[in-house]
């Protein structure tokens, strides 16, 4: 794996598990276009290593993320049209990033501690699977402050529908880990750092027992599924499901299944 | 601010609060088409006025709204065409009221207490928050008449979907308050009329410290959510960010983080 | 009603009730090219038959479905085409078919017992309503075995969100028949096969409540909700509208509404 050297991020491998630590904790790991762009470049990184099996990411000091860091949201541009294009550009690239964090081939489990803000919400949001802790505080601040929950905002409507984002967005409205849970914004809720780390090995064990290619492939298809138009979707899945069924997973899974052994992916 | 006149609504503005109360009592609040085009001028009237902040929709004498009202909906016109061309019209105007109330810059706040029916179902799930009395009753009787939830359809559908969409509207199946909330159909569940206004006045703080503009765009983009190209809408969303961060609001708002103070708009 | 022949299904017509079960209970019901394409056929001969309220799906020997059936999913075919194309074409049925299913007229109700896997998981997320026995299991298991949940990914999704539908297929997890209510593949959850019984006794009272040619406008236009532009979409609710209102259900509804009596359909 060739990952590449970052500054505002930490990176550990186990195991076919990468984990991604936002490094900045005196910001609550606010996060700036640097961190932002060390993401997108990580992710790039192992986007064709099917040997990752799950992508962590967490965050530093008990905070998941505080959202975009405002002290970089202004620009000292004297000239008005660089100054606008700077603002524009910092906020673009946090949709860049969530997108590029959603549709990676790998199973995205983020660690919902702390504060859970913003763009840190909107990175909760495109989770595969995601932990929250009880205590955790989720929400979309921007318009308390004047400013605008932008580029999260299709993958917060995706995430737990209109009818819950529109609330929360116009409220500010500040929600715990059992409502986020309830809301569909995570799927399990622990209670304390151990017991995160409890669930998180149980979810990593399942994600073992799923073939990798397979994986990827039901991703690609389940995000598609609403942008393409359903008869032609439904013919590219069996498409999709033939290359599994007559390749080498395929081949191998039905293999174990009959003989009653495991597969060896899940070894 | 300058409101129509009106012979069906109860019009009343506190403190940047407007309230419309349904006043068909006798009927349960059941909508004519009278009632729906005065809801509508009153949206229209208030549409560019930012210091109104939210709108409460209510009924008078305990019912939120029993639906349209079905003694309105069979013409006398002898001839054919003009008696189809009447009731196509009767039924379509609910849409537009819907549509409109739906994508009012405001925060458009319904208090749902006993029927919240048919046409009435169907402005409940528009509303960016939702309030209804543990008593309340929530149904799309149509079909147990004979006719159809049309112009409601697609609201029900996004506020809830699909699955329980189908489910409440073919069986006619009436819940309670509770039942809504775990539905999504509506946000909070109280008990009784003095533990609404209560938790009323906590939602109406909450708009408060939002600022309306900001508020207004980002209700923009999350209604645009599913309908828009994804990537366009990322860049739209990266317009309206620089906007609000470069204009007053935005100005205001990251001052007043720094300075640990109340923006304007919150005081 | 002239229903067709079948060797892996038991048909039974009872009150305007057609009840399906499928028929290969050693293999928990798993699905192979001739029993779904009876399940068309038997969806095909009833389309226009609007005595039959209601299609109940069921499995014989305590299993709904345990899916595809594996020992059918390879082709003996010497020729590389050949066998692909056998592979490619009994995977696209199943699509087929849950699409046929989504779309009848009458209200489909499936009993969930015991096995809800991969296909069978597919066809309990069309049903209009669904039932499941707390004990059931229900899961996308496909990913364990090399495979993918290709048909039945779009169903999923739509019926639970991206959220929760990436979760489960990513992780092969499996859930019981509560877990299954909560996250919205069911709508009511019963204990023992008494008490499923009595609730389908329950949910069939309601469905004869409502008109039957209402009902089948209501899910033609529910359907559509998010595949057509929302303005022509109820330009198209208004038609379907103006049809039942001055249709014989419209009249005979309104009718026995001020006449306090039930309709004709509902005796």
């Amino acid at each position: 794996m060739n990952l590449p050297t970052c500054q505002e991020l930490l990176l550990d491998t186990d195991g076919g598990v990468l984990t991604i630590s936002l490094n900045r904790p005196k910001k609550r790991n606010a996060m700036n276009s640097a961190l932002v762009k060390e993401v997108m470049a990580v992710f790039d990184a192992v986007a064709d290593d099917r040997s990752v099996r799950a992508i962590v990411i967490r965050g530093e000091g008990g905070h998941f993320c505080a959202g975009g860091d405002i002290s970089g949201m202004n620009s000292d541009a004297q000239d008005e049209a660089t100054a606008a294009k700077a603002v524009w550009d910092f906020n673009r690239v946090f949709g860049h990033m969530i997108t590029k964090a959603n549709s990676a081939p790998q199973v995205v489990i983020t660690l919902c501690e702390g504060s859970v803000l913003g763009g840190g919400f909107g990175l909760a949001c495109i989770s595969d699977v995601a932990i929250a802790d009880k205590k955790a505080k989720f929400a979309m601040p921007e318009t308390g402050l004047g400013i605008i929950p932008a580029q999260i905002a299709p993958f917060v409507v995706t995430r737990i529908g209109l009818t819950q984002a529109r609330r929360l967005a116009l409220l500010g409205e500040r929600i715990n880990g059992e409502q986020a849970r309830q809301l569909g914004i995570v799927h399990f809720v622990t209670d304390g750092a151990e017991a995160m780390t409890e669930k998180l090995q149980m979810v990593l064990a399942s994600v073992r027992r799923c073939a990798p290619e397979a994986n990827a492939m039901t991703k690609q298809l389940m995000l598609q599924v609403g942008h393409v138009e359903q008869e032609a979707l439904l013919d590219q899945a069996a498409d999709l499901f033939c290359d599994s069924m007559r390749g080498p997973e395929g081949q191998e899974g039905t293999r174990a299944f009959l003989e009653k052994r495991l597969p060896a992916w899940a070894e």
